[in-house]
């Protein structure tokens, strides 16, 4: 019977480091005993008929059955025309949302305290359309792409994350003033969806008024959606003010359920097999993954016992200032979740 | 013969605290014998023969004339199809570099020290070319053009500017993963420019890596050339970084040895005419435009009392901290420069 209580999970363990901080994972999810069953799939892609670059056939089936995966760093083939993974990923699975909770780590000393927001980037077009033109010899077009449903879809999802996730206020981040058209067509929807949701403050923020007021104040945003390119950026930007790629985790969010939760770090070549490297990106995104699955009790739980490992500062990996293994770092926290039961 | 050294400025004032601010810098000029003789003109658009919008004639003239201009804020009139000031003034006077040196004010604190850095950005093409389309119906596209001629001429533009500012580095800011044709494009110009410069070290990042690591150590970065909208976001993330738009000197280069220098905050309505307003961004700006001129004497003096003036903090407006007027904090850099000399 508790066996069926059980959920399966796509695990990704990606390259390099990746299969390492898998495992430190996986070791967490056992003490807290989360109940996840995992069904491990190399997605790295493959020619498929046609000569299209395609994730191999058994890890798109376990996806589409399981609906949710937890993904490690990727290496992008360098075979000529290989397309970058991670577009690949987000293009297959529809991945149309990524969010990116960037929360203040006590204990892990950066610039900024108290930083506590959430971007949400439309994750499909915009920017990344891929179509570019030579115009004349010299001339170069690229295309941004917006789209009424996209943008709204992006609204709608930001809007339900604040209300799901106590979060009082969302803000649109646009260059309206110079894409009158495109940017104010995603601006538009973002006000539309906003009359729906009158218990969550709307403002709007041009792109380099948002950056600005973040370096500066970053404990002034809340919730904020952008289009693809923006999001990009700030995404990158916000995670560097908490501590970087290395703590922040990452969702992916697709249509009908499917999400992909990721750590956005590197492979990290030159550390990988030797226990060295940090798992808390990947084991803060298994976090988010819980809580999207439903799973309050086990996300806490994990949550904290990472959180007072890094606050005690005896047990850290060589990125988070200390001298320990992964695997004594995973021991601690897996230690803290025993002795918080 | 003293009188025939004297060069001309046009000097636009602008709205708002632009009229105080400027008439700070004059006194300031003055107490430090600045050879620069005044021409003041306004800006403000008019509807010109046609309908098209333009700068008044008498503006224009003069900016032909003297090259050089030192603008206040500008106050963008809400009357319909009334172009933002900024980029009509980018247009009319093909200033296609903008330049903002961003360095860290010892006494005026920020999470960050010992910023250096200069931001180089494209300012007359990419996602600013105002070409929009609706596809159809909920689709629109935006077109962001790059072209072989902008592209190496800001790439000349920054290697000059670091050679001639006795600075090491130049990091070229792109997404050329995703625009492989136009940041490709961009890119590729750069690469080509800095094989002319041997001298001076070239470095290539991603817009979102450039990003990232800004908010961990700015210190790493030097002198930084990107697109238009690239720069639109780092540079006023910069500027987050030294203190805000209030502090942060910019410069917009033309061909033919035109330029105009300009403080990029607002026109602080609700503090105009007051006393209130701080006279940095404007009188740095002023700096920027001594050294571009040749005067480097002059504009050392100048920056020495001001950042002299910052430091000691006994006299400082409210916004950096003080209780200061505009004027008492004016007199107290002309004091300096008087005691300089
Ligand atoms: C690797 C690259 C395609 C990607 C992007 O630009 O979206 C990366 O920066 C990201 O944020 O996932
Ligand atoms: C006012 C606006 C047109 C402008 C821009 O986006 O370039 C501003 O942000 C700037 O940086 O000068």
């Amino acid at each position: 019977a508790w066996r069926s209580m059980m959920q399966t999970v796509t695990l990704i363990p990606g390259d390099g480091i990746g299969p390492e901080i898998s495992s430190a994972v996986m070791k967490i999810f056992e003490a807290a005993k989360a109940p996840i069953r995992w069904e491990e799939r190399n997605v790295t892609a493959i020619k498929g008929p046609g000569g299209r670059w395609m994730i191999p056939p058994d890890a798109k089936e376990s996806m589409d059955r399981s609906k949710i995966g937890l993904k490690g760093p990727l290496k992008t083939p360098i075979a000529a025309g290989h397309p970058s993974m991670n577009l690949l990923l987000r293009k297959t699975f529809d991945l149309y949302a990524n969010v990116r909770p960037c929360v203040s780590i006590e204990g892990y000393k950066t610039p900024y305290t108290n930083v506590n927001l959430v971007t949400i980037r439309e994750n499909t077009e915009g920017e990344y359309s891929g179509i570019e033109h030579v115009i004349v010899d010299g001339v170069v077009q690229s295309i941004k792409l917006i789209t009424e449903n996209a943008s709204r879809r992006i609204a709608e999802y930001a809007f339900e994350y604040a209300r799901n996730n106590q979060r009082n206020s969302v803000t649109a981040v646009h260059k309206a003033n110079i894409m009158r058209m495109s940017d104010g067509l995603f601006l538009r929807k973002c006000r539309e969806v906003a009359e729906n949701y009158k218990d969550i403050k709307f403002t709007e923020m041009y792109l380099d008024t948002v950056c600005l007021n973040m370096v500066q104040d970053p404990t002034q945003f809340d919730v904020l959606v952008m289009p693809n390119l923006y999001g990009d950026i700030l995404s990158d930007l916000c995670a560097g003010l908490i501590g970087g790629l290395g703590v922040t985790p990452s969702g992916n969010i697709g249509a009908n359920g499917v999400a992909i939760f990721e750590s956005v770090h590197g492979t990290a070549p030159d550390i990988a097999g030797q226990d060295l490297a940090n798992p808390t990106a990947l084991l803060l995104s298994a976090v988010m993954m819980l809580r999207h699955m439903g799973l309050h009790d086990y996300a806490s739980k994990i949550q904290t016992a990472c959180f007072d490992t890094i606050r005690d500062k005896k047990v850290l990996t060589k990125d988070l200032g200390g001298n320990s293994k992964c695997s004594e770092f995973t021991a601690d926290i897996c230690r803290r979740i025993q002795d918080l039961d």
